[in-house]
């Protein structure tokens, strides 16, 4: 619906139902008047996007410049909408969908997701396997990199009553899922983990090596998350290691800059440099070289030092690069998210400053 | 394809075929081999994976454990794959792709992507209407969040021919689109631009705020980069601005955070610190509060510290949170990569250090 040479739609629609395409003047004016100011649109542009087919109906465009369309055509009503994710996105949710739901059957699919990490989707299906019987809805497994989904859905024709009926299986499934289940509002995880970090009040540093800034980026997705995360350092070169956060140069000589006890010095000096109450940390390999016989690329150690000392895991995540980073950024994520369910760490319920460490 | 109970595929291929659906003891086998170690798979998970109908070719799956299917039913040739996409892919690209091109006719359809950066498909497709008439290739724009995707295609039946053509399009094109173009390849700008950082040996610190250590994420996105970025500090406080890299506390008191002066001092406390070539900052408001009449959501200053003084551009970008996050951080890398094309920066010709500053 653009106004480039590719944009062929509105002229197939118009051929197809047999209308020409003619200048809307209303619409010429409302785009003359979006694109005043510092981003003009030069007429032909503007022109090209008000041409319509004769007689359709418009459906606004909230984030973009080329309208919905709505025609009926041989009994058939027919949608147009503009290709750019976002837009088709926002006109479907608010023009589209609401007309629907009037015009179609009372019949409709009502879905709920529960979200799970750090679980496979066939060890899921085995878990699940003694609650299935009972539930009465319909189950798929939508496995992520970041984790599996479970679509719980069914068919309806009462909101209510199928939103009780999927909460009921729900509810059924939550136990066996145990702290797997992050959401069941198809949050994402680093959403779940930053409003946990703001409703309890505790602040956070974050120091990464491997993950290249991305627990940093995934945090601040999250709206009022300056209010917790103070202070993240990518300290990707071992010189940055040493001075940005503290951690002892003969250390890293010692046990190399991927080792159980880096991570632990990372998350201890983020966490006293940023003067917080969390120090999380990654260090490892995510390839594709570097990699060694002992060290293998996927190798990551993910530190989390709190008020009651320092945990340390170890793992090796699969994958490409990408894949790698991701994986570890989600596991350190969800690294705090099982240390705020242990409630080790409340704000005025602090244990006092403990030395020892319960680095696994 | 997978273990689940809602992946029903093999059956309902099995049943369209009139073919039982049996175990594949060699399947069997090499699943056994791939699950054991530290992930096991249960012997149901594998005798589920391994049931296949009657008769049918077995496509290895590099990636994952459910193999691709491939048989023939009434002369047509049916291919099954599993629908995670990264499995689907590969198992497409190395073993579907192949058999189709000996398959299919000799005709396809060939395609050369120019990536470009910093202008919209409108004013895009203004600007390539004197060479419009001379290319003979077919033109898609492909308007993304980072930037618009020019896609040049034809349709052939040889290889070598259809790449001359598209080549002889790009070259006519690429030079009515500047420095706006950034790939003929298909990549990603900061792979560019981390390929253009690794190739001058130019060394880089970064200073995130608002985009809260995705500039980082994206520049270790690039396997070697860690030749180039030596530290990436997200000051996402004030308290962090200060004391991480340096900038004056009545600074900020009196021009604000989200100002040009601050972008600068970000960026030049950084280029210190971490001892690089060059130094980059972003300040801003994400939102999607935080915004003011004179401040609105969406202001972001970016700063380039830089051997011959400080670059800060100042930018106003439309979306949610995400968005905004992402267009300053394109900006800011596709900054470095101006920079870099100017040749400013090479090392060994350094123009010694001036104090001047070309704000802008």
């Amino acid at each position: 619906l653009g106004p480039t040479e590719d944009d062929l739609t509105k002229e197939a629609v118009a051929l197809a139902a047999g209308r020409e395409l003619v200048l809307d003047e209303g619409l010429v004016q409302e785009l003359r008047r979006r694109f005043r100011g510092h981003r003009p649109a030069s007429p032909e542009v503007i022109r090209d996007l008000a041409r319509l087919p004769r007689g359709c109906r418009t459906i606004a465009n909230p984030v973009g410049a080329a309208v919905g369309l709505d025609l009926e055509l041989e009994g058939s009503r027919i949608f147009v909408l503009p290709g750019v994710p976002r837009e088709m996105e926002a006109i479907f949710t608010q023009g589209v969908e609401p007309m629907l739901r009037r015009l179609g059957s009372r019949e409709f699919t009502k879905t709920l997701v529960l979200r799970t990490v750090g679980i496979r989707e066939s060890d899921l299906a085995l878990k699940l396997r003694a609650v299935r019987p009972a539930l009465e809805v319909r189950l798929g497994y939508l496995p992520l990199t970041t984790g599996v989904d479970i679509r719980l859905s069914l068919d309806a024709s009462d909101e209510g009553e199928a939103s009780g009926r999927l909460e009921a299986a729900a509810e059924r499934i939550a136990p066996v899922l145990g702290r797997h289940l992050y959401s069941r509002r198809g949050q994402e995880l680093h959403a779940v983990v930053g409003s946990m970090l703001m409703a309890r009040g505790l602040t956070i540093g974050v120091a990464e090596s491997c993950t290249g800034g991305l627990i940093g980026h995934l945090l601040t997705q999250v709206p009022g998350i300056s209010a917790c995360l103070e202070l993240d350092v990518v300290a990707y070169s071992n010189r940055s290691k040493v001075e940005s956060l503290g951690v002892d140069e003969n250390l890293i000589s010692a046990q190399g800059a991927v080792s159980s006890q880096v991570a632990q010095a990372m998350a201890r000096g983020v966490r006293e440099r940023a003067c917080t109450r969390l120090g999380l940390s990654t260090t490892g390999i995510a390839g594709p070289s570097g990699g060694s016989a002992g060290k293998p690329v996927g190798l990551v150690y993910v530190g989390l030092a709190h008020s009651g000392g320092c945990r340390v895991t170890e793992n090796i995540f699969g994958g490409d690069r990408e894949t790698i980073k991701l994986r570890a950024a989600i596991h350190a994520l969800d690294l705090v998210r099982h240390h705020m369910l242990e409630g080790r760490d409340q704000v005025g319920k602090d244990k006092g400053l403990h030395s020892g460490s319960d680095q696994r």
